[in-house]
């Protein structure tokens, strides 16, 4: 039998905790284990239901930081999976688990790419940090947001953040994320006055006081994107109004909808924009804004060079820059200032049956780790 | 104790059998019996689930025909009801039951008027008729409408109808409906493209497509009405899309419409105005047209003047004559040919808890019946 490297031996063994969201099982601890070897303290940060970590090595300056979720997504029907989910089997050079891709191999790349680092240079500049959470795939609030919060509260700064989420398409680091598009979502809530079809005149429908309003929210063109962002899109999600009696006209409708917008636009002028309208329209309404995460970019610069000339070496190409996809815990960690890059392995097989990741990229990925530490703190 | 008229009685007869809908509870046999008695042949056509009467005495035209139906809409919690809803209590002039208004108090009057007139006028000319009916307040498909078919089928026609809705608002015969609007329901289904809401170029969002037929459907003006009729009026009654989850673009979108029309429009020009609009929109939909009744309409004549008569010698004053409020079985009877004229008590307090009609009510409807019968058939 073959040697596995080090970064597939922790993969394994992580993959084989089955920590389904806001579960972590251990896999924190695992980690744990092999930084504190290396001198990094280690601080669990338990919120409600989420345990977190904060590891760093070093007081200085410059940060660098992996971020990252030992949490996966369930499994969905058990008896689909060719292999099962939690015990990790590779078979023609694919390491099939849940969370494969989604990120523990990741995780595992950057433990390893941490040691190998460290070992080859135990005096490095500044200092490695691993954000770790176990509520990424859940409702979010407990995890790298609170984490954040502490650190801000005693200001300690992130300088670069790598995120492990998946974000290659066809090879391991074709495609990196420097940047995502902001989310904001609104409840809206039309009121109107129930009655019955018989007698409009002693009704008010919400459909058809909000149906002018809604056609023109379609209608608009929010910003044309630039060089790094698509287009703001609008997108209504849910809709829904009456009583299911076909004769009873509905006396309130539920919309809500989300933006993904660009840097072009800020949430205020969204929330101005949308107002304005139903306002103009002369709506009764209820309207609950959600700030899901503010747009960021990492623009030029040391970090996005490292991690594009890293991948080079190991690849051969440079990667693509994308902010397309959607949201990741990148949004909360970039407000305070940091620059945030995603790089992990190809996402095709995420949240599936039969997840799985090449067990040649996660190699490739913790070759690449450590060249963007040799890149930024040496 | 005072003594109770023939329609009190009967009324209270009928109001003790529990007869929620498509239950009949005995009712048409006890009103058979009486009819029976004056000479009336009774045909018992029970359908699925459901009892009706047909019953008719005499051979000739024009056939006079009392419409109506022994079924009720459920009690809704006993407990909050003053009066128990099937032990019909007479309290300070009114009469408490569920039922009282809606209809079994016009049934009393129609068998004790139908009574009082065989009697003083056994050679009358014509025929009387009773269609009764134990499924008006449900799915209505196995009672009038399946009568109706059998008497077309042997060609068997009613000359004048008289619906005992509560057609009355302040004092019984103060108004009464001489037609009814069309009612034309239709259910649509918006076809999309299910997708992430970060990945718009993905997905094809129906609510989006539609929005802007939806607006244009209402904003027309369909008429503007007539004489008898109040304009055409679309109402949306449901619209439900999306997952429940904020960030999915839903797959379809389900809408429910219901036009309520005036005699100036035709259910053919509804549908074929609503799919062009459809169709110019380039929505790709299905939709299903459910015809629930078409407007009828009865215009000045014999039996509009004997209606407006025989009220103004009990109240003193002409009735006023309405096509508006929701539909009734006189939608089935009226495309065979028939007038139809709707006449009944107060309908505040129908389909409520404390049902309830006024003693003195029932004896004045009793006589306006009398007098209808005198002057349509001597």
């Amino acid at each position: 039998m073959t040697k596995l490297s080090s970064t597939l031996e922790l993969a394994i063994d992580l993959l084989s905790k089955p920590s389904v969201t806001p579960e972590d099982a251990g896999c924190q601890q695992l980690m744990a284990s092999r930084l504190e070897k290396l001198g990094f303290d280690i601080e669990s940060l338990f919120y409600v239901d989420t345990l977190n970590m904060w590891a760093r090595k070093g007081k200085q300056e410059p940060v660098f930081c992996f971020a990252g979720h030992t949490d996966v997504v369930p499994t969905g029907d058990v008896s689909k999976w060719t292999y099962p989910p939690f015990e990790p089997t590779i078979v023609d050079g694919m390491l099939y688990a849940r969370g494969a891709a989604d990120m523990k191999g990741s995780l595992a790349a950057m433990v390893v790419a941490t040691e190998n680092f460290v070992t080859k240079h135990p005096d490095h500049k500044g200092s490695i940090a691993f954000l770790i959470t176990s509520d990424e795939e859940g409702p979010f609030i407990n995890g790298t947001m609170k984490v954040i919060d502490t650190l801000e509260k005693r200001n300690e700064k992130i300088t670069w953040c790598l995120v492990g989420e998946p974000s290659s398409t066809n090879y391991c680091g074709d495609i990196v994320k420097n940047g995502r598009r902001g989310s904001l979502t609104g409840d809206l809530k039309v009121n109107g006055v129930q009655g019955h079809v018989a007698y409009p005149h002693l009704a008010d429908n919400p459909v058809h006081n909000v149906a002018h309003a809604l056609f023109e929210l379609t209608e608009i063109k929010w910003d044309e994107g630039n060089d790094y962002f698509p287009p703001t899109s609008f997108q209504v999600s849910n809709i829904n109004g009456g009583t299911g009696a076909g004769n009873v006209i509905p006396g309130e409708l539920d919309i809500m909808f989300n933006f993904r917008y660009s840097t072009e636009v800020t949430a205020a002028q969204l929330v101005e924009t949308v107002e304005t309208l139903f306002n103009k329209h002369q709506l009764n309404y209820q309207l609950d804004w959600t700030y899901n995460g503010l747009p960021f970019l990492t623009d030029t610069g040391t970090f996005i060079d490292a991690v594009s000339s890293a991948i080079k070496d190991v690849t051969g190409k440079e990667p693509v820059l994308s902010t397309s996809g959607g949201t990741s815990d990148g949004r909360f960690i970039a407000p305070t200032g940091a620059q945030v890059i995603e790089l992990g392995p190809c996402n095709a097989t995420i949240h599936k049956i039969n997840e799985s990741v090449g067990v040649q990229e996660l190699d490739d990925l913790t070759l690449m780790y450590e060249k963007i530490l040799e890149r930024t703190l040496l």
